[in-house]
């Protein structure tokens, strides 16, 4: 065994090519066997094995800078950087994290989690590199899929202008989670599947030696036909013309080639792309079989493949997924876009019954909201489908694109309030707080999956904005589902339990948070209001007078960022009514970032608990029954 | 004259092209005079005359939907749809737009103000139409520099694949509103010099007829052959690569040419790309000279091209260059980042003093955001340089990639507040509700440019993690200027007048109208305090307790988004502390876009005004007077 004698990347130096092949092989394995136990991006990961390893072995981290797009393909990078007994740990609350983790290790110099960040990181470094006067590479690997964000050529196009060293590893597999979209993925399934090309560079070579013969005039054309015979040489002509050197496409799996490409690429001044081809899942049958499942995957028997998913009640994504449907059924103008998520969003079984009304635009957030925007001005109702933490990419479209033109936009905002295990790059607690001050659009949560129905309908029926629901990335609650879906009433409350003295206004799964401290604190004598606040915008405002009026203690409990959401709502409601001394406490998320672990425990960590809101709710009623008078100089 | 002939672009359809030339030379005409009395977007209008009238006479608006990028290249558009007459109003409060308006006409089908959102839209909208089974073209008009934001990438890539029929021009007049950056200006470039095309075209076409008597060997390889005849032939290589048809480059002032390929183009199924090379102020000697300065110019005369700006105070933006100039003599590790806005944002001096540590990246705010947070990792101290509307685009970057990494990146954030003339689309009024709930982040705003000036300082001592100061787009009060720096404690307001009962807490320029308010309430009676509010995150919370303590009723002033900005940070503080009672009323921008005009009259459009504030205070003076009871049950 090789794998347990690597501390630190620098003990590969000594390693022979045939070692360093030996080493991946026991990489892969040790990645298979962890990862049934705990879960994790098994794919990506066994697709950069030797590449991870060929990288190491020629680079010198942390001086020479190691950026991972995305950051969930670093395992491998992990296990050589001296965390390998953190693997039981993945993905765990206080464990190892799944992404790239500045505070787990020195050689960890970039986090990421939303993708297409790390051209810009390496530009950045790059720069600071040449400022300061020293000599490190800067080396970014970046995966096909997240090469189509806008972002990532915004980079490219300042890389190629400024054309200071670094390497950018084009990791090439055909997939970005799900399949890839886009005219940039028809253009490299082009190069990679173009086996002419190292034989027609031979024959092309012959005839140029014979082009002085053909005739005088060509010669006035000679430098740009050099320029044309560059676009035949090289198959990378697209990154060329983008100012970059281009090396490849070569196999991602071979490390011999990969060091001497390495070494190639080392020797040019300026920015440099290598094209890597990997097979994602490499080496492991079942993932290789189907890396898009295996993308990210549950515990699995290593030896059948069998993903042990524990059977339980489905996930809000589906009931959308499966409403989607039935609505498209009755009103043709449903059209649903995504972001290169259609089966992280519920939409497959969609496309496959509206394969025209379905549109993966790649990894694209901000083209898909302003695309959206376009359609609805066209009298379509889009649909986008999108995370909660993904849409923060299409913040000004939605400002400037969507809400400006006050145009019919539906969005269906996955994974809202904390994800789980993806940790703090995926949190999608900050939608509430950058969409509420948008002037013209609607906000809802469902306290429940047959809410979540209505809600909906409520949307396709609302002609008015754009208008959006989000739901929690958490399996439903387990209510019956009406047949017939009604409109619920724009800003609309619902009243679940009669307050008498106290109430928590609730949002989403909150909602049921609040029913069950409620009920809890019930069996104490203490009668607390619970309300299904299911408009985050506009409130009801009826009701907030109402509550105000009966002197009403209230609660309002969320799942987001306390700043700037459905708590501030009200007490700006308050204050713009004049109503200056309704008592109003805020339970949200605090103002820090919230990391891996399952969303029980991440609620725990901020204080979302049912025994928290009992514990409010007892403090409120102590208040009260000691008369404590109201004062103006509270000590 | 023919112009005054011209009621709708349909009476365009019988004249002939040598009328089209004229009528355009009096359009040109048309624009030179009335923008010399209310100044506008004249540059960028003269180079689009031809191309406006050529398109007009080719194609029927508004079936065919013409999608203007960012909109300010409209103006003829304006004149040719009916609007001629309302140009004496242009950019002025209720007058005619300088942008594309859906409101002033059938054939304004898409508003812009940001840049690159036009190929998206035309993706929507051509997508619409095959859904609903019609025929119309769909023709989107994009400047070389909007080309080069990430969106208009994603959306390239996403109309490269689905092969819809629409029609992209790219107006390629090598500014944005500065010279443009980037590899893809140097391929334009290229394309653009290289008068070999036509002629080697021949050539080539000369030579390929030889190449089956060169040998058996190469027509092993025939299609790869015909693959890189198509880079000989093609200049514009690669947006054919991208699924485009290319067509061009062709003279943008020349009508039968346009008129020519127009025609070519609408017979291409799927996506044609035309490059039409303009001249940014064609036909206006001065403009034509100096087109960066001419992009939006003041009124002018017009036969010197003198710009009649009233000598006032600087501006802002200009303290802003000139002090980072200072601090970067001191600082080494001072770096200045723009997105293409150098002379805008004030750095023209600083890139003349500095050119190292310049970095204009074209327009790329989420690339510069996340460029930004690498450079900050690395140790230097990089400003993002950008006016708080562009500053939206960078949203998710600011959220992942700088607070997330809790990286030391100052903000300079210019054109805070409303920004006058540009209008909605550009509105300042957001950054603070969008930016104060992303942990780790400090927001500053200055009362008056000496405070800037410190600010900045303080902005580069603090070590602790990302720090903004927002600034208007006004010219300074015009106080004395202290020659030595000194940072601000952290979190620190400064009281400007004792309160006694009434105190407004205000933020930057409204410290000046608090200020006035109270200095005229006073001659009533009525002693108000005024609290700079100088950090909007965090809050002085000491001083708010003090107030609280001292039963103060206080005015939150702030001439941002209501929703979600300062004023909602203090109802939270206050929530959060458990002080129910204290009375704070907010006085911020209301939840709707607010239009074009004077920034004047869009404080007083929204109730912004000294009056306004003198009001509020007397209200609460008499209620205090009158000694209404404190009442938990108002009427």
């Amino acid at each position: 065994m090789l794998l347990p004698q690597i501390k630190q990347p620098s003990d590969l130096k000594s390693m022979s090519q045939d070692d360093l092949a030996l080493l991946s092989a026991e990489i892969r394995q040790f990645l298979i066997e962890k990862l049934s136990v705990t879960g994790g991006h098994l794919a990506p990961n066994l697709g950069v094995v030797e590449l991870t390893v060929a990288l190491h072995y020629c680079y010198n981290s942390p001086a020479d800078k190691m950026i991972f797009d995305v950051g969930h393909q670093a395992y491998v990078h992990k296990v050589l950087t001296g965390r390998m007994d953190r693997f039981d740990t993945l993905r765990q609350h206080n464990g190892l994290c799944g992404f790239v983790k500045r505070n787990e290790s020195e050689h960890d110099v970039w986090e990421a989690g939303h993708s297409s960040t790390s051209l810009s990181a390496a530009m950045g470094m790059a720069l600071a590199r040449d400022l300061k006067g020293e000599d490190n590479q800067v080396i970014a690997m970046i995966g096909d899929g997240a090469l189509t964000g806008g972002m990532a050529f915004e980079a490219l196009n300042h890389i190629g202008h400024e054309q200071r060293k670094l390497m950018v590893i084009l990791n090439d597999n055909e997939m970005s989670i799900a399949p890839n979209v886009g005219a940039m993925h028809k253009y490299l399934s082009k190069i990679r599947s173009d086996r002419h090309y190292l034989k027609a560079k031979d024959d092309v070579e012959g005839m140029l030696k014979k082009i002085p013969a053909i005739g005088d005039r060509l010669a006035k054309s000679a430098s740009w036909i050099k320029d044309s015979v560059k676009y035949m040489m090289v198959p990378g002509v697209l990154f060329e013309e983008l100012g970059f050197t281009y090396l490849g496409p070569i196999d991602g799996h071979d490390i011999p080639k990969l060091i001497e490409t390495f070494k190639q690429a080392d020797n040019v001044d300026g920015p440099v792309l290598v094209h890597v081809l990997t097979t994602k899942g490499k080496g492991y049958q079942p993932a290789e079989a189907d890396s898009h499942k295996w993308h990210g995957i549950s515990p699995y028997k290593i030896e059948s493949g069998q993903v042990l998913k524990a059977v339980g009640k489905p996930m809000y994504t589906e009931v959308f997924g499966q409403t989607l449907i039935d609505l498209a059924k009755q009103d043709k103008r449903v059209v649903a876009v995504t972001p290169a998520m259609p089966t992280g969003s519920g939409l497959i079984p969609f496309s496959k019954e509206f394969p025209d009304r379905m549109i993966d635009v790649g990894i694209a957030e901000q083209h898909a909201a302003t695309m959206c925007a376009a359609l609805a001005m066209e009298g379509l109702k889009p649909v986008f489908a999108v995370y909660s933490t993904f849409m923060q990419r299409a913040y000004d479209q939605i400002v400037h694109d969507i809400c400006r033109h006050n145009a019919n936009v539906m969005f269906a905002i996955d994974r809202a309030g904390f994800v789980g295990p993806d940790g703090e790059t995926h949190q999608g607690v900050y939608d509430v707080a950058f969409m509420r001050h948008i002037p013209n659009i609607v906000l809802m949560m469902p306290k429940d999956e047959n809410e979540l129905r209505h809600m909906m309908k409520t949307a396709l029926d609302y002609n008015e904005g754009p208008i959006a629901y989000r739901y929690p990335r958490n399996n439903v609650v387990g209510v019956p589902l009406d047949d017939v879906l009604v409109p619920i009433p724009i800003g609309s409350w619902e009243q679940l339990r009669l307050s008498e003295g106290y109430a928590v206004i609730a949002s989403g799964s909150m909602v049921q948070l609040a029913e069950e401290a409620a009920e809890m604190v019930k069996r104490e004598g203490i009668t607390a209001g619970v309300i299904n606040a299911r408009f985050l915008k506009p409130l009801d405002e009826q009701m907030l007078r109402d509550l105000a009026v009966r002197g009403t203690k209230l609660i309002v409990l969320e799942e987001t960022s306390q700043a700037g959401s459905m708590g501030s709502a009200v007490l700006e409601f308050y204050a713009e009514q004049g109503l200056h001394d309704v008592h109003v406490q805020l339970m949200g998320i605090p103002d820090r970032f919230i990391e891996h672990g399952s969303i029980k425990e991440q609620r725990e960590e901020v204080g979302l608990t049912v025994e928290n809101v009992c514990a409010e709710l007892r403090k409120m009623a102590v208040q009260s029954s000691y008369g404590i008078p109201k004062t103006r100089f509270p000590s």
